[in-house]
């Protein structure tokens, strides 16, 4: 038997360990792999043979991955190029090397791509080389599946950080809005999400262009009729013309994105220099929302762990290459009880499938225009409908030194 | 019988609530007052008598009140002046007109030093009204307590936002630094209690005057060594001159203290600017911290809550004024099994007491500097063992809508 290889790309999540905690547990179950390795850092440190044996890491040691927010592999930010063939070689001469029939690759689009290329660099080089992609992205923005890894729990601690500073917000008697700052590069759903608490009054997505005297009469209007408006923006909101509202810095990011940052504290000072409130408040969620352990979504850690070992498992098959594993809903019937009765509903539930990596690669699923209340007023019942299910329910965490959830030591750093 | 009033003040916590919930809960198991009425907004809103009966509040309601975050009665920023003794007469006034005998006040120094100047007036003007303080603030810089409610909740989150973002930032191999802000106007426990996950490199406090050469030092050192630099800034923090390191807004906010924030932005742009590292990631805690209700610590949700029954209590007296109820750090037995083996350890126990107002008021406790390790390297094991207790252990959450955390509606908007 040969060898399989996991690596992890893009930014971190809060489950897209429990992704690679699953492809280990499933050879465990079922050894078709003699050897699975971690790349360490990615493509980058595959390319370099940085490679960690994860083949035998204990139970314990697996329950704690799963809950181990950010990439314990370490990630990377360096992207296969099609026109540069050289690295495409390089990495099939290590997996040679390594006797590594198979590549398992966690990431976003760009990853999907690489999937996708590597397959097909493979193909027309006679190499049996297999390339199987596993999705995950805070930003939610791929196409052929409901949802991505990493995005539920992400909404969810926005959301309870939506509710817990509106909260905040609302003790105060004084004029002044709010404006919370989501992630969320070309697609609005981790801000749209923020509207499932209740608390949100004006939302600025990236899928409507911005109109500044539009959106600053709803804000006059919100703080005319209640003295408070409550503010949800996107970083990628822009005017029509593409420019983001964004005054933060515009270097690139090494994929050719621009670096976002500052949607809020535009909005709060474009506010305030219109005379409509004396004062705002600006939370920027950045880095602190997207790979937490102290606000994972239960169905989150869950179908992560459980998309790992799908990808393991079908690529028993000799043929399974070129495809990334995914979650579609579907609906079943739970039981709810209530008041001493009992009855069958419909509700959530994750149906697994695998698709053609160039499906899931470089598309961007934005978040639906019908889904989007006008004149910034956040999201509708079908909207919500959809969030609902993602956010709900608390995984079972394991504590360790003070109190704190525990967390595996990063194998890039070991 | 008589009634009481409560009411809050200053900026909200996560537990500020759970004490309030305790003067109710008091009044219910020895109805010593007719009315428990709440003050809407604080001192502002009393002034002009906008008052909740909160004393028929069911078990539920007062479980839900006790783990909603923030100031469920609102709060407010106006201070009572000893200088404007119209609004000494006009809080009698009301409180006669409405039979309430005793104010508990919920709040920072300046709110004790608010029962303070309000006891004396009462005294000097032959009322037999009574005030009592109940102290709360994420800063923890009042005088005679172990520790002030709302600060344990925001450490504890502090500290799960900085072992998560280390972990996200780690996952990195490119080459900058990461600066992490908290909350913390002229006392550095918030930050210093970051540095309990172990995960803090260097640590930026208001009570060592900030000196530019020597921390730029430091991080070259650790960028040299390891390749990476995690800081943590108090929002405080300052120069040996007293200007804040901070590049932010200095405006008011009416109790003549700079509006403090973008010492960490500032300390990126000087690190960057030296050449020390081509990039940087800011992430600003600010109110996403002080109030949250999905990291509350155990221990200050109870301790919350028995102060405003302490205080309740104790005010049976009819002497009991001009007083202050607080914890202080006792050591008791308690049972510690492992490995099958049982045995008594010391361990944190709280200790309740009242002591004056005037020793509350306008003091502000700085971390120990005996505690803080030179170079910006952190603090001691001394004070790693102040901070354990605190942030340990888990409070029972009743969950709500979509799987969110309960809370109650908060009565300044009912």
């Amino acid at each position: 038997m040969g060898n399989c290889l996991v690596a992890q790309s893009g930014g971190p999540t809060a489950v897209i360990n429990a992704s690679l905690a699953g492809v280990v547990r499933a050879n465990q179950l079922n050894p078709i792999y003699d050897h699975v390795y971690g790349g360490i850092h990615g493509i980058e440190g595959v390319l370099e043979e940085k490679l960690y044996d994860l083949t035998n890491l204990s139970g314990a040691e697996i329950e704690l991955l799963r809950q181990t927010p950010s990439s314990a592999l370490g990630t990377c930010r360096y992207k296969l190029k099609r026109d540069n063939p050289a690295d495409f070689e390089r990495l099939l001469t290590i997996m040679d090397k390594n006797d590594i029939d198979v590549m398992f690759y966690i990431g976003g689009n760009d990853s999907m791509d690489t999937v996708d290329a590597l397959s097909e660099y493979a193909a027309a080089h006679n190499s049996k080389k297999r390339f199987v992609g596993i999705p995950k992205t805070v930003d939610n923005d791929l196409v052929p599946v409901d949802h991505c890894p990493g995005f539920p729990s992400a909404a969810k601690l926005a959301c309870l950080v939506t509710h817990a500073t509106r909260l905040d917000y609302d003790a105060y008697t004084r004029p002044e809005v709010f404006v919370l700052e989501t992630m969320g590069r070309d697609a609005g759903w981790l801000a749209a999400s923020c509207c499932l608490t209740g608390d949100v009054d004006l939302l600025v997505l990236p899928e409507v262009d911005f109109d500044r005297e539009k959106f600053l009469a709803q804000v006059q209007k919100k703080m005319d009729e209640v003295g408070s408006c409550y503010i949800v923006v996107s970083e990628g909101a822009h005017y029509a013309d593409g420019t983001y509202i964004s005054a933060g810095d515009t270097a690139n990011d090494g994929f050719a994105h621009a670096v976002l940052g500052g949607a809020a504290q535009t909005l709060k000072q474009m506010i305030i220099d219109a005379g409509i409130a004396p004062r705002g408040v600006v939370q920027d969620l950045s880095r602190a929302a997207r790979s937490s352990n102290f606000a994972q979504s239960k169905i989150d850690v869950t179908e992560a762990y459980e998309l790992g070992m799908s990808a393991h498992m079908r690529s028993a098959n000799p043929e399974f290459t070129a495809q990334v594993v995914g979650v579609k809903r579907g609906n079943a019937r739970k039981m709810e009880c209530s008041g001493g009765s009992c009855q069958m509903i419909e509700s959530y539930n994750a149906e697994f499938f695998a698709g053609p990596a160039s499906e899931f690669a470089n598309y961007v699923k934005a978040f639906p225009t019908d889904w989007i209340l006008p004149d910034y007023q956040g999201i509708t019942e079908d909207a919500l409908e959809y969030f609902r299910p993602l956010v709900e329910g608390e995984p079972a965490i394991i504590y360790g030194k003070d109190g704190m959830p525990a967390t595996i030591e990063p194998f890039n750093k070991r």
